[in-house]
């Protein structure tokens, strides 16, 4: 099968059984829950953007395996290029949802477990590699949207997975069969997974030998039996229910987040990565979270871009545009996302490969490149709600709006420059508010923080790939220090 | 009659009949509107402190009218004491309600309208101090919450009052009788105007002599005849309508705003205290901004210290409180929101007597103080969600919390520290979320940002106060440099 | 005797028997030795600034031991109002020094020994209050400079004083005798030691049982017996020596810092202020640091007040005044700035009263404050050497200005705006840099981020002071958590 | 002739007739004099590290006009990767020098000659592509170093060239000749011109048809009649000449700025690369500054690991290290270092192939890059001073140390942990003076704001090169607005 069209990829996703709850309630149709569909919507742009012409380049590749074409989405970069054309992928989704689109954790989940399954099977002898690789072919083929699944629900940080009152609150096989095993646990903030066909599971932290159980990495169907989620809820999610196109500020596109429980699943042997090998544990995480941390680079700076301009259209809007602060402020925002670009390409085009053959971003650039998105974005919002105004938080709703008595008054009251309608400015000020505190502030402000690892986390990393003592040596060296 | 109670205080807002518009439609009973209703708690809790006697000598004062003890709230400050007592009033308020409690600018036009007034008789030989003080004497007896109404629509921002396409972009005189005047435009964002009996209107910039019909301020019942308000849309602001008590985060408080419509609306002379002295507007518009940047000194900084608890009661509950980079945040936001008290402090007790013998703040200090209201509570809501963690906005409803079979998982996998009710857990998170990005983020950021005038307004009067030629003449006399 | 005036003041240091060291050898005449001078001119201006009508409410006060007018460096402060006006006498004396002007550190220290004196004799019935307002009246009746000595050289942070390899690593008693004690160890970083008529000695940190010999306080004078010093180097000390005045940038006032040796000194009983109450040494020091961090908020601010104008001056010269951003930084300077004022007064206005009848300042906002002076002047540094340009660092020396040939071209290519003389320019460029750069930045930089403590210390103190708990009691209320 | 060595480097330099000026007189032996040669030992570096196997990969490169082996610094960048090793050959060079090594100016100087020249003759059918060619053929063989001279006095900055009061303000063309143009002015700021045989010149800044005389472009030698030089003042300079290692931070590197007159200047016609085709003038300027700026992305990144490392060192000597505030300061420095790197990376990446052949740096990034240059650093050296501590800035002088006497008790009083020796401490603490506040300062300070344009330089090529446009429509797309 060839690429999948957007209306064949929401199609597909008909015909899956998921087991999905909100508000207390099961939903049983969640392509086209109002609240949810918007989430399936950014993902279906992955499939839509690989449609045209004009972005085959960045939004398709080259099987490694079959030499096929296949949407980038499901590639192994097989070079710094392909690091590359990932971030600028993202940012082109990002433009085009202003919303996370959900795919890039499978993404980073195949580079990452492609890599370590492959040095696994080196030390032990093991066949996850092959394993894997049937997976992936098959994902390429059908060109499937997967989930990678990491964060465990950890319970008390401060004790190991074994070692946690509750066993399940890290997820780890509770029974070997002959066939395969079975698993038990949860994974909480999942993005994206009720829009996946397939998810891979890894574990969420580096493990010690009693963690056995709980170094597990596998995938399996979004459907599969004992799987079920419970949807977060969102700022201002339920304006999606009200039927108004302004209010909900981007009514297309929008993420999603999720516990996703797994209640006694049933593994198959094939498609299990990593069983037990708990050295590898830390690995596998380390070289996700890279990865995951380059797609910020990317991701986040397309959805800057929306916001750049929507606070550029606003100060339009107002008749601001001119002023020597504004102006000021339309650089900044710029500079502050174009920064994080950078980081995205330089951990990039300073990628290496591994044994597997495929291409590892550099790891300490990476986690350089996520701390900044753990803080420019909330400046770049501050900026954009700077140039908005007040009105991005106390316009009235659509319905005022369409009140034939009170719609007058909007209009007349709301103008901004002259010749723009109020409807208009509104529209702007909708999705101003939308990303920087609405729905889509979910993905833009809290998740660049604790999304690919909270702050810390990278701060723990650039304190391990700084080589501060190189940087002592050159110190001493031009202080004329002997060492001793 | 005395001070109010808080009981009291909400059955005289049951008896205004006030013209209130919601979602298209017409509120009939404001003060029992679920959405409407936590802003009306918030000012009802600057009657209920004011009851208390440990709080009597913030919430109370003597009038320097009739020597009756008031609340504080309509006191005319007499001395820097009162302005530093104001401050910490407001910081109270802020600590009890986590909201704007909106009782603030009707305080500061009180302030404002009082100096100003005195100095136009005394210049015109007109009558509106008299007008003014007998307003205010029927405020302190009756325990009235004022609104002050200043900010215009404005339409294009680059064009005078007088020469906007639409006349009442901005509100002006449109008739003029024996009794009174005749008044028609609108105010933007009106904080509180739907919990007020009285409402105190002023210009809201600098105007020049063609200007004249725009230069006017009154005071004027809420529910006067022709008045009519459109309550503006708040992230989140519907989960109120849900019943849940956990999602809305702060289920007692909050904050509204509205466009508030004046359509020819009747003022009596005696509540006229400024109608066309044009260049007494610019000093109203800058004594009111200068006591409300002040107020933000104090009413923001009480919301920072709930959200430093929330935060820290979040460490807490994750068992993340001891890990030292957490405990450098709980230090630094502090460090922030004790920088916003000092700024309050300082311009506070810097303040200087007027010619109408009450004090004003000092402005460049006041101007200082709200500059950085506008920056750190942005920080200080980034490292809140920074120590939330990922849950804060990706945790399940109440409903999924209460469905016995849902609840059971939420439970398990979404304990923290074992000994916390997952419930309490839950429960901090909705209110970082509230906070940072819901209906109550509208007043910690947003308001931040805009409230008092946006950051260029302080930056402006900054530049004018800051006195830069004594500054160079300080440099050039070091030096050596002689002045020409 | 009444004030000194500044003249006096120069003769009276002549008279003292100084030991004092520099590049290896003794200088026999401190007070005319060209790289000291400049920080005695420094302090002279407090007694200078004390004769002049328009400065006598800030610079004078009235002793409240003798009721004799004394000067404000000498003053208990008995009020609120003796804390705000100390920190104007010191931004006052920033204003005119642009520099460290030395005096604050004794005025400092007389404050904290007043009241911690009081609290130990009434625990232990000792007469150390009654030894010091002797010793404080003397110097008040002699208008005497006073240094006051916290800071030993520690050895390795990690043990206590008594623990170290070294005992003489804390200063500490080393014979009891019965006229009195002999005390052995060092003081380093002295601000004004060599322009100081006597010392009050303080410890360093809390104290433990077991260092007892080092919970030791006293006054001496800077010529006792066995003391001396070994002067510190500045950024650019040596061009002092090169006859230039344009070249220093600030010709006339400067600071100094030394490392004071006590060589088993005598002190009489009389001078004795503390001995071996080891619980007290903490509280003096804690006094101590938070009257020396509210200073920050006066004394840092007055040399900001000459770099903001050093910095407009610049702009002036080089005919960049009018660019927007330019003139934006010279808003965001005094902003920053006044920032640090705030804090200054808000510490001082929060004064609350001691058992001993003094003022001490509010201790949480004076840590908030210098934490602040952590930061902000280096940020102020930052835009001071954006708007003066290259020129800052790369100007020629005046020996090539006052050539014949090279001064023709130099005049030719640095001249900037026309009608301003290019030596004009130089002068105000070698300001900026001896600011930034040159010997005022150890003061204006380095020692607004280790004076009164390194930042790492205030952080402690804002942990101890902030109140989390209280705050944690309000999230709590506002989310609907009972506690247990 | 193969690559010169670093001493055939030193003596080429003393067979120059340079005309050098300081301090009012004539340096008749540039290479020894004391404060010059650390400068020369730093362009010496660049000679140095093209010898050693270990870095040929990044030090040398092949002449893409002979195939020859040659230093990188001659280099013409033919591909993406060529600017990536520019990068990491300036990264290694300010890890060898902590300072300032000059060559830069010449490489970024060659490649936009190289393609600006290109299109002139493209254009106007001229021959400066070959003249250039010629030149950098010659250069390459001698493996010169090249000054690239672009800052013109400029005077009053509200005036054209051609508007000048003083003609010579920038510097132009005063004759024509038959065999080439005589040339009056100066280039202002002037790093490495001591220490290069050869420059380029260029014009500052876009010219109109009216400056036909200033539009010129031409490479010289250093010691051309007509050409001689001032050197400016750095802070600390003439602490070279007093023979102390320890005092100067970095005895054996350094940098150096000057006034360079060019006193009517002949020039061959073969040396001119541009003559009156002002529209080139902008392109020149903005290519080379775009070059500059990626540089900065490199060289400060190593003099920040050195300052990084000295900090780490000196927390290892206070016996700090393991202090959790100064572990997380170590991070962030890093954190900060690496962010610039990620600039100058990504904007080399980026980079694209010009009509002339070889590649020019993504324009947007690399201003980005610089834009960073201007903050950082001041970032980084204020966490280095944070880390140090005060002893920084108030170690006694080496003379002090080697005292018989003081020595003693130097090293008594300033030893940190027991086992490091104090000269060690006092080395680094030297050292970070050096770079926060010495003479290293200029470089890593000042040069980092200035150099290559000031930050508001940059601003404006960030809003020409954001494509705003492009962004506001990506945001009415999402806002679901038609555009008209």
């Amino acid at each position: 099968m060839a690429l999948m069209t957007g209306e064949q990829y929401v199609e597909s996703m008909r015909k899956l059984n998921l087991q999905v709850y909100m508000f207390g309630e099961k939903i049983e149709n969640p392509v086209d829950d109002p609240i949810l569909r918007p989430s399936l919507n950014s993902v279906k742009m992955t499939y839509d953007l690989a449609q045209m012409p004009e972005y085959e380049d960045l939004m398709t590749s080259t099987s490694n395996l079959t030499g096929e074409k296949i949407n980038r989405f499901t590639n192994i970069h097989m070079n710094a290029q392909d690091l590359v054309k990932k971030v600028k992928m993202q940012r082109l989704c990002g433009q085009k949802t202003a919303a996370c689109f959900q795919r890039c954790v499978g993404m980073d989940a195949f580079n990452a477990v492609y890599s370590t399954s492959y040095e696994i099977d080196e030390k032990y002898g093991t066949h996850y590699f092959e394993n894997f690789k049937k997976f992936l072919q098959y994902t390429q083929e059908k060109d499937l949207t997967v989930d990678g699944a990491m964060t465990d629900p950890k319970g008390d940080r401060s004790l190991a997975p074994h070692a946690q009152k509750d066993p399940d609150l890290f997820l780890h096989v509770v029974e070997r069969r002959p066939d395969g095993i079975v698993v038990r646990g949860a994974k909480a903030h999942q993005t994206g997974f009720v829009n996946s066909h397939e998810v891979i599971v890894m574990p969420t932290q580096s493990m010690g030998p009693e963690d056995r159980d709980y170094a597990v990495s596998f995938a399996c169907p979004t459907d599969a039996e004992g799987i079920f989620m419970i949807v977060g809820r969102q700022s201002c999610d339920t304006r999606k229910l009200e039927g108004s196109d302004i209010d909900v500020g981007n009514s297309r596109f929008g993420g999603m987040e999720a516990l996703v429980i797994f209640d006694n699943v049933f593994i198959p042997n094939d498609r299990i990565f990593l069983d037990g090998e708990t050295e590898f544990a830390g690995v596998l995480v380390e070289r996700f979270a890279g990865y995951h941390r380059q797609s910020y680079g990317g991701c986040k700076v397309g959805v800057g871009d929306v916001l750049i301009g929507a606070a550029a259209a606003a100060a339009d809007y107002n008749g601001a545009a001119r002023a020597s602060h504004v102006k000021d402020k339309l650089i900044e925002m710029p500079h502050l996302n174009e920064t994080l670009y950078c980081c995205g390409i330089a951990c990039s085009a300073e990628g290496a490969q591994t044994k597997s053959g495929n291409y590892l971003i550099d790891l300490l650039l990476a986690n350089v490149c996520k701390q900044n998105v753990t803080r420019f974005p909330y400046e770049i919002a501050r900026l954009a709600e700077d140039i908005a105004g007040g009105l991005m938080v106390t316009a009235p709703s659509e319905k005022d709006l369409r009140d034939p008595k009170l719609g007058r008054y909007i209009d007349k009251y709301f103008r901004g420059v002259n010749d723009v309608p109020t409807e208009d400015r509104m529209r702007m000020m909708r999705l101003v508010e939308n990303l920087t505190l609405g729905s889509a502030a979910v993905g833009y402000r809290t998740e660049s923080m604790h999304g690919a690892g909270s702050p810390q986390a990278q701060r723990i990393m650039i304190a391990r790939q700084g080589n501060i003592g190189m940087k002592k040596k050159l110190a001493k060296d031009i202080a004329g220090i002997k060492e001793s």
